[in-house]
């Protein structure tokens, strides 16, 4: 057998970090805002890593762009128009546009070249997604577009990366920019996030932004999945006006499916839907308790930097 | 901020490794049987590692321990007598322990310097455990144990590890062994085991003993935790003649709790046991179509070995 | 600052691998005899890596080819006929080629996709040699070669790899193999070789090689460079009937470079012909008590394999 | 074979790190200055670990402790009264006393706590040292020991941390300490200094404390000898301001250390000094070319931070 000698090491913490071998390296640059590469994994298949983070792996993109989508997709009685912020690999639309009610899905990505890279070296990802005439992409700031928009939408989709201090997310999690996506809900209207590692040795976020969004919506849930090529239990937020995904009943949710998209569903049915929304105890404590709230960047907890060996 | 440099690397499979920082190390030997670290993170806190993998860690025993013991327990109506194989740090009979109805708990471990480093080193593991009068600890093969055993146990509990070639598991989870611990059950009676990795990258022994299972019990139930300190998330199996975990009611859950175990958990409840028992649909197809049986060491796969770089 | 996330590690020991961050991977793939990896590190530049190990990187690369090529050239009067054995980046033969003396350089390499992919990835390496009217590349094994040649030559230069078990040149280091390369050899005439590891911890194979190689030479010396990335103090051994590198006067040397060398060399001079060939004393007292001789295959030391975490 | 699983990761550069597996654990802890590692490696047995960089290690410390001590004492005619700056393991100290004309050895270590750890867990380092009649060790930062001493020295031998900001060596070689130095001399005297990294890759610090010291003393000798625990060619230097280690001849080395050292070295003697202070072309220019001084703390490069992974 073969030594591995190429790896990637992806670090979680200033004292964590997990070790892939690989067996390819199909791109690695720079864009204008990131540093984006895409690899070979002999276990996840191909992976795009964006300034050193695993953003999605072939293997199991299905887990996160299900669990980020549908839940909130079918919590809606009949989403028509829905916003994405972020998401450039387009997965994140390819599994909207799955929704046969949908007549247009904007989705608003800073990073032009990671859509096109996408596209070229990941085109699975989006299948087709970018080129459906029910899509529209924007290349622009996401709280930009916010601002200068009017429309609403029954669903805003936000799969941004994570608001550290100095990057392009980092003033896109906080109350008063929760309002202004509130604002741009129809009624009824669902909100749903990606909201960072959902472990117990690094629930800090996704707590403070679970209690964050309760300034806002009445109703908030946070759910989570385990994502193995982030090494992590990933978390979610639904936040909702009028809206409750822990009223849906499982049978429900496979009839829905059946009827309102397209195609077969890998990870996301009734079952998956309870395993999604029912949370420990130890955390359930966790979320509970928390009083910690997002008001703008000056709260934000700086990314541990230092040195790592 | 300080260098990391001593690290803890765990290799999982042939190309997937974890790194954790450590801040000390408590003690490094071996035994008659294994090698042995006990080792402080930063992050997890005291880790016990066995022939390099992490067998449990301060942070989070208490998911993986909970985990094994309590839905095993809770699904039987009156456990006195129970038979642990293996656990040598002594948390899984600190667990059974807490169930009042417990009159007779015996623990089978291969290998007494583990017992003795676990008391040592990590005396929360067991928390007085190893000298209540109910606890019974025999040194002794698991297998050699049952064949010249007469007894039958409300219980049995595996906490063995994994049936890897030329290892003391290697013949602990064939279908034989399950026979031989079915007879040892009483009626009615559970048997509950650690099953190993559940992640879909890592899916094929959990889904193997899961079927293997089937050709032994009528019920057989898999069901698995998030458990980080693993990197995974981990599998279980509850096998009994009569008794079905799916069967278990929420409500019923937090209520036997309440009466049948001293102390508070901090993982296992109602909403907890729904987390643990549902599965994502892509395992469900996995276990659904598994027709691969362990029936002796010969259908042992190989640990992976050669290089890793 | 950027994370970094790519990384070389090159085990050199079983419990030794050293990591370099890498920004680019040029080519990662398979030849008919081996793996090659041709990638970018912010230290050493291009690295050329076969089977895990570095051959050699732009920043010392000359390091390398100027040990194993000058202090040989100039010890013999006149060379003019020279063969190279291995050597497939075209490195050594560059350096061949600027010794004014040389009429026809043969190199004998067995991977001609090596020869391929150096000249288009790594052009400097062999910087138009491979074109040069004197230049002749025949690519077969070198100990077929050999066997089937008549012809005789001033200069033969070993830069195979090393002689591990299964590898192309397991065979090409042993007494019969010497004796075979000294039958090629004119009057006067000198073999120069690389030798392997030279640092105290990593010694066995070099001082074997020296022990073997006065089996048929009667001068035989052996000399090193450090070669930082290679990780290593590196080994070379001269051998010859007539004619022995100790004996060089430094300003001869220098002399010399200057009437038969076209261009300026950045390495080798008089002063370094010494710190080449000056042994520390502990070195010395182990190649003067050194025994072992490789007299065939069966006693080529197994590479370490096993696992390495 | 067991797998590595306690690894030691020494970063050299921000993208550069070297991987020793540990088969122990001797001590980890920190003292009021530093961060102390004493490990147990199965190639280079015991090692200390300062702040994460490697200070000495069994296989190899007569390496580095000879090359400090044995140049510059045989060049000085006759060394009574030598001065230790630094040098906590007590290996400096023993070299120096092993030399029959020392009548009084004074070791300055700002870090009582390294020598009573290098007492207890690495006896041979210091082998008596501390202990003999002719030692007088002073727990003092150098600095101030210096400026409040009015004694002379023969030698003074600066074995100090590398001056890296924010460290208790940041003030302790620069032109103005330098002069200090001098100071103290007698005539004649020596000072030597270990000189951080002599490698092609990390020759900075090494050319310019080699300027610097041009500044003060007429002669000035750069030398280096391969050291493999620290994975680096390691560079010293000698300054005098009548003695050049250069005019010393190879025999009168060798007589000068039959009659003046007790016992046998390992690593030095007549040969082994020509290894030493021979130095390949291309680090000769960058010497001859360098114009950087060091005139205080404010010329001190930084060490690299940010993140490594």
């Amino acid at each position: 057998m073969a030594r591995n000698w190429q790896w990637y090491i992806e670090r979680v913490m200033s004292c964590e970090a997990h070790m892939h071998a690989l067996t390819g390296t199909i791109y690695q640059g720079r864009t204008q805002f990131q540093s984006v590469g895409i690899v070979e994994s002999p276990v996840f298949g191909r992976m795009l890593i964006i300034d050193g983070d695993t953003q999605s792996a072939q293997l199991d993109e299905f887990i996160y762009h299900e669990s980020l989508v549908h839940p909130a997709m079918l919590l809606h009685p009949i989403p028509q128009e829905v916003l994405i912020l972020g998401g450039g690999e387009g997965a994140t639309l390819r599994e909207v546009l799955r929704h046969r009610s949908i007549s247009r899905a904007i989705m608003v990505e800073i990073d032009q070249e990671i859509v096109n890279l996408s596209q070229k070296y990941l085109p699975e990802w989006s299948a087709g997604a970018f080129s459906d005439r029910r899509s529209e992409i924007v290349f622009q700031d996401a709280g930009e577009y916010i601002r200068n928009s009017s429309q609403h939408f029954d669903l805003i989709i936000s799969d941004l990366t994570e608001p550290f201090p100095d990057t392009p997310s980092s003033n896109l999690y906080s109350v008063d920019f929760f309002y202004e996506l509130k604002n741009h809900l129809s009624s009824p209207g669902v909100l749903v996030m990606q909201a960072s590692y959902a472990d117990i040795q690094q629930f800090d976020l996704h707590s403070i932004l679970y209690r964050t969004a309760q300034e806002v919506f009445p109703i908030v849930r946070s759910f989570s999945a385990r994502i193995p090529s982030f090494n992590a239990e990933w978390g979610f937020i639904i936040a909702s006006q009028e809206l409750d995904p822990l009223q849906m009943q499982e049978d429900e949710i496979d009839r829905l499916i059946q009827k309102r998209i397209n195609g077969e569903l890998r990870f996301y049915d009734g079952e998956t839907h309870r395993s999604l929304f029912s949370i420990p105890r130890y955390k359930r404590k966790v979320l509970e308790k928390e009083i910690r709230i997002l008001r703008g960047e000056e709260d934000l907890m700086p990314v541990e930097s230092g040195e790592v060996f």
